[in-house]
């Protein structure tokens, strides 16, 4: 019996550097190392038959698992996966057998949060606009320029999870009118954060300069955020999105994008990568990412300490941090 | 004996909104209220002359007081001017004369810090060059494609007046390795705020990896940024510049940027309006604003409480906040 651990070297280099993959090593036991790049499903399945282990340990390139991986691996317990998008390695039926997963959890909470508050400060200062004018047009400010602060500005919060919860940590020294929507969390959460509670989106949508997306996607929540919704922003206002492109209904967003009333930014979009030819690209007050909320490439040491750290719970007590299990990984995108 | 408000429309809307202009007006005694423009400088001169004020409550469009203004307006004490630039509105005769002149001091400090952490956000993602590559190259990440956060990053301020302070602030949620080159501030402000004192700029820019620019002009600092100090910052590194454009060796800065190693955020420049011929323009590791640090359009109200504070204080104790003496005068931009 081998554990595996099964990443490329950038992998390593970034999740996992300065000691972290010797501790790996030192906390696994017994493994071989295996890069993922040529390895194909079959041979995957075969090495993992093969070596039969307890623990694997996995990123982006590892292959996915074999279908009920645990008939040909009866000793495998637990995949420390250390990205996010588990089902891009296991298969249902590997959890329906027992296996233990987890991901990053909410390690990589704060990176997404820091984009969060990015886009919200460039949508106050006009920065896709004034990019645009600055390097396109030769431009400068003239007597008409208008700017605005998040200072003492209603912030309103779509969803109440971990990525929210460290925003409210880096928009408390701009604004304590922070509230948020998010029906599943207990009010202690809300009392614990400081965080005004609101029941409705309409109030949400209505009562805030600025609405931050930050909601799970649920079969519940495709397109929650409607024409409707959008158009209770009061003008001068802001809607950032760094949630899922598919909570919001776009077609509705881009109208009211044109209108230019309101500012936007946008990581995230209902198809990724974005069209060439989406109309958002162009707008002036919308500011567009690709996609890089978190963890930025510089923080995944963050994920790699968060696997460390369940590797070591693993050995002691078995208690692990977000285990991914069957209800999770229904809910995981 | 009358005293003068000589404010636009524009100036009192934002400056004095939601009874400001009312309860400065109660704090003046009896006044008139007159509207710069059109107001020529002679026309000026002979108004404070027959008003014969105590106290003259001004902003931008205001016109310069004439030189030795007590000889015509004896009575005259105080000058509440609402912005920043005293230089725009007050002969140095005036107070050598003896004239009481306060501006918005330390008040609009906050938003100018804002603009440092959202210019440093945007080199960590590099938006500047994100924009352009959605906006105008219908571009996309691949797997290439590199982000930083600001999460425990190294950060060193040049200066360590209101604004640095401010900045403290809104940088702790993020890190706590923050240091400041300022020599002429005590040792216990560095320690209140919890910075690292560092005592030469080689080492502020040599072990930082964000460093930001926020020092006054003198003509000790003129161009003080050379291009050694610039190199020193390390590769993947930011540069963020809200203080003064004078105070970099911007043709320096100019030939390291196009190296594309660090990330830089201007919002000043040497030369305002930036020309249009700029070599900057076009960059894609540098961020551009049109000067517009701080304070925004919906912070005025700040800088008009602070005027009113300044008035109760004149009627009350006569201890006004952020007066303006000979040496401040002399050392304002």
């Amino acid at each position: 019996m081998k554990n595996i651990i099964c990443l490329t070297e950038v992998e390593i280099d970034t999740f996992l550097p300065s000691g972290g993959l010797a501790e790996a090593q030192k906390l696994m036991g017994p493994y071989i190392l295996v890069t993922p790049e040529n390895l194909d499903r079959e041979a995957w399945a075969d090495l993992i038959e093969n070596c039969d282990p307890e623990i694997i340990l996995a990123a982006w390139e590892t292959p996915m698992l074999p279908e009920h991986v645990r008939d040909r691996a009866p000793n495998l317990k637990y995949v420390c996966y250390l990205p996010g998008s588990v089902r891009k390695l296991i298969p249902r039926s590997a959890i329906e057998q027992g296996l233990m997963v987890t991901n990053w959890g909410s390690s990589i909470s704060r990176t997404i949060a820091e984009c969060a508050l990015m886009l919200v400060l460039c949508c106050m200062r006009r920065v896709c606009y004034w990019t645009q004018q600055m390097h396109y047009e030769g431009a400068w400010k003239d007597g008409e320029s208008t700017t605005q602060s998040l200072f003492e500005k209603r912030v309103g919060l779509h969803g109440f999870g971990a990525i929210s919860r460290q925003l409210v940590i880096l928009l408390k020294p701009f604004t304590n009118r922070i509230s948020a929507c998010s029906p599943g969390v207990p009010q202690s959460i809300f009392d614990e954060s400081g965080v005004a509670r609101i029941e409705t989106l309409e109030e949400l949508f209505s009562e805030n300069d600025v609405v931050v997306e930050l909601s799970a996607l649920t079969e519940k929540n495709y397109r929650i955020v409607t024409e409707d919704l959008l158009r209770r922003i009061p003008e001068g206002g802001a809607f950032v999105n760094v949630g899922r492109g598919a909570l919001v209904d776009e077609d509705a967003l881009y109208r009211i994008a044109k209108e230019g009333k309101i500012q936007i930014g946008l990581d995230v979009y209902g198809e990724e990568p974005l069209p060439e030819t989406s109309p958002f690209r162009g707008l002036s007050n919308v500011l567009l990412l690709p996609h890089l909320g978190g963890p930025t490439t510089d923080r995944r040491a963050d994920a790699g300490d968060h696997g460390l750290e369940n590797l070591r719970r693993y050995r002691n007590s078995g208690e692990l941090l977000d285990n991914i299990d069957l209800d999770k990984f229904d809910r995981a995108s």
